[in-house]
């Protein structure tokens, strides 16, 4: 058994089963140990990026890790973008990144660069693989690294000669702990503050966006008054008919700052305190009005289900949370406006759907029509870079073959992993992807307003407009394999998708307006 | 004058002319300070490897910097792996990264990156603006910092507030130092091996591969029977009919020993010891033989066309080299292979074509088919992360509009930065892509048996196979405003070629083989 060998048997016993790769020649060996060994299933990625993207969605999906295969440092390099937005999701991830040989490293080879200080930028954990001998026992602790509380990022830098070298068997993961349980004394502080009757909002963030975290929460708000929201941005919120449905902060600055401003008291549940997604003279960057206290009733690798339920019977909050009816806004016709958008997609969002939104400036509206839609998971971009959608529908799709994907796009950020398209063709997952084609970087168009440069001229406006030529989505996703339509009315627009979703298999539409 | 707009008129005042950019909220005063500035050419790309290709093209041809603008961590990951290119290909290049508001970082928002430690990994000059008093100043460091022998990757991060506040007028540029003129003892030096006649090899690299440089070299293999050789990978070699042509190492690392075994003298001249491109077990990392000497007459940022002028002279080498004459191979038919591949672009190269090679497996023989055609520049990825071809062209396109530019791509390379057609229909750049779609990463299937993994099996085959679905670049360049056709013969391609060629604007053909 060779290093590399070594390597798949340990991440496959470790628990992932799943590995996105861009390979190279340094990694042909690890390439072939998968060949090798049963358990481990390959998703080619024609970019790194998607490859990066696809493991945040199926952690997110999944609750476990899967593998990535990136060549060398610029390899890596271009799957950073979303390494970052996964590390901000805390998405557990073991990213495997071939190196040349030792041998070779005091030639300084054409590709060699510094590997770990780009991936120590990203990730939790990193450590470059010494020998055939310790592979084995790398992958484990990579493997356990990214396990610990919230989830973690881990790169395991893997030389040529190292994988293979002849090399022992393989190694057992070590014991990972579990979230902390929260302290008496901030349950004790946290149902003080609520029995003050202050205007009060619990905010929530990470694992508690689930159904039994947000139940807990919703009991709390039943019997105290206190209002729950989500952060402004959340790697996976269940909601929907028959859960306990909440809102998030909203993104525009004044938007998110009027949200709060009455607010006292912030019980916070795996979140922090919020704060501006950019800063703009003259705002300030804390979302929270000032003399607003803050209570950390659980960070975010704590416990916060349990810390949530033990408030809730501290306070004695026996009745059950208000779950949100059923309820499903008319199809609409017409013309395509942001409302007539949220009320299509809020009309025919199916049960199960796992809806991955970076649809940016077209979606911001999405929430309050679907949240009596079936229940559903909504997916949003933690880091904020861009062309994080249709890589983490892939890997929402592998861990959920049974749910059907929906990636709201915008145009500017879906061109960032385009390639995508090609991997959900050839994986057949069953993603549709909706591109909001407005041909330009619309949201940056709102910014210059909001950063009090309100008249762009001819040279601003071109950096910030995507037409000259207009993007043919349906003739880009065509040429990686996936069939598509363009509307331009909300009508055709409801055909489509109700279409697609009743087929299996992946399909864009291209939405202009 | 904002601190955004005192550094742009540095930036022009300074001789950067172009911006290859992709901005985001973060980056708004400087678009607007663009807007209201003469002299700075913008052009939109839709991914950030994209810009850093392109600025890296336009440094090779035009010989002096352009500006990327890149939007804050995740922005500049994007563009690490064609830094790493340029950085291996020293060109010169002036990165403007915006980065959250000074007041900002505190509060650790969504973006915030270590973007300092990402820029360090491909740039030789790393600063983070301080103040808007300080903005100019840095910007022109930025920029002497680039031109600084024999080309620096520049990065400026550039605070949000300290674009939108006050400053004062622009900087200049400090001066910048010379190359440095080589000494007499390393030109007698080499003149005492060359007198030796053993056998020996003039290794040249960076800019001594232009007319002048060469037909330097040239007089002294004349004289003195030695060899001239190129690096495996060069930024930018002058070459055809009338020029003093050369070969360079092959990358295939049995023919590359070969092609070196039995030198015993190499003479550098900015190039350095050659060695292999990536490591094989049981084969060499160097690929000069034991044994061999190595002499520097000069560093890569040196003047080696003076010091291969002076040698030339010492040597009393005054007959002048024996240029190229004009051949070229008859136009082919029939089948597609490499050969006819070679024949094909050999019997149609228009004079004064830049042509941009990143066609990897396809286009190892065409050094031979091209040699005699009418003088051209060939253009290399000396950093060997794939993606580089059709960014490069752009730049390359921009920087020289009269003339014509081909990128050569693989099928595999020209995905990663697909995005780059969007761009070139935009700007109507005069470039024409080859795409050699062999529909596999077939350099990875010949290194499998390179590195003894000769059989591999489906899931390995199916990690190197770009089948499943097969991609249609016509309708992907269709989707991004690019005219396209696709050939399956050598005729075919005769003919699309050769009407691309006699055409202004963007093309693409693609070659099924």
């Amino acid at each position: 058994m060779n290093g590399a060998e070594s390597l798949v048997h340990t991440l496959v016993g470790g628990g992932v089963r799943v590995s996105f790769t861009n390979p190279g020649t340094s990694e042909m060996h690890f390439v072939s140990a998968l060949d090798r060994t049963e358990g481990m299933r390959c998703v080619l990625c024609l970019f790194e990026g998607v490859a990066t993207g696809a493991a945040d969605g199926y952690a997110r999906m999944a609750e476990t890790p899967a593998a990535t295969l990136l060549h060398l440092g610029p390899g890596l390099a271009n799957g950073i973008a979303n390494l970052h937005n996964a590390n901000r999701a805390a998405s557990p991830m073991v990213n495997i990144v071939g190196d040349h040989a030792t041998s070779h490293r005091k030639y300084d080879a054409p590709l060699a660069s510094d590997i770990e200080s780009a991936a120590r930028v990203v990730s939790g954990w990193v450590r470059t693989s010494q020998s055939t001998g310790a592979v084995a026992q790398d992958a484990a602790d990579a493997i356990a690294a990214a396990l610990a509380p919230p989830g973690v990022i881990s790169t395991l830098i893997l030389p040529a000669d190292v994988a293979w070298g002849e090399a022992g068997g393989p190694a057992k993961v070590p014991a990972v702990p579990a979230r902390a349980q929260a302290g008496k004394d901030a349950v004790t502080a946290a149902a003080a503050v609520l029995r003050k009757g202050e205007p009060t909002v619990l905010l929530l963030g990470g694992h508690v966006l689930r159904k039994r975290g947000l139940e807990a929460a919703g009991r709390i708000a039943r019997s105290t008054g206190a209002h729950v929201i989500g952060e402004m941005l959340n790697a996976r919120l269940e909601r929907g008919a028959g859960r306990f449905t909440i809102d998030r902060i909203p993104y525009p600055i004044d938007q998110s700052l009027a949200r709060l401003k009455d607010y006292r008291q912030f019980i916070l549940v795996g979140a922090k305190p919020p704060i501006a997604f950019f800063a703009y003279p003259d705002k300030p960057g804390r979302l929270y009005p000032p003399g607003a206290e803050m209570h950390v009733l659980a960070q975010p690798a704590d416990d916060g289900v349990h810390a949530l339920e033990w408030l809730a019977d501290e306070l004695g909050a026996n009745e059950p949370a208000v779950l949100e009816p059923p309820s499903r806004p008319a199809a609409p016709t017409g013309a395509i406006t942001f409302d007539s958008i949220g009320a299509a997609i809020g009309a025919l969002l199916p049960e199960g759907a796992i809806v991955v939104d970076e649809s940016v400036t077209s979606g911001r509206g999405l929430f309050a029509f679907t949240k009596g839609a079936p229940p559903h998971d909504w997916l949003q971009n933690r880091g904020g870079s861009i062309g994080y959608g249709m890589p983490v529908s892939i890997g929402a799709a592998i861990a959920c073959p049974d749910r059907k994907v929906i990636a709201l796009e915008g145009d500017g950020s879906a061109m960032y992993t385009i390639q995508s398209l090609w991997t959900q063709a050839r994986e057949e997952l069953d993603v549709v992807s909706v591109i909001f084609a407005n041909r330009s970087y619309r949201i940056l168009r709102n910014e210059m307003t909001n950063l009090g440069l309100g008249n762009p001229g001819p040279k601003a406006i071109d950096m910030l407009d995507l037409r000259r030529p207009d993007l043919d989505w349906v003739a880009m996703a065509a040429g990686m394999g996936i069939p598509g339509a363009r509307v331009d009315t909300i009508d055709a627009f409801c055909r489509a998708f109700g279409r697609a979703l009743r087929a299996r298999g992946p399909y864009l539409i291209e939405m202009v307006f």
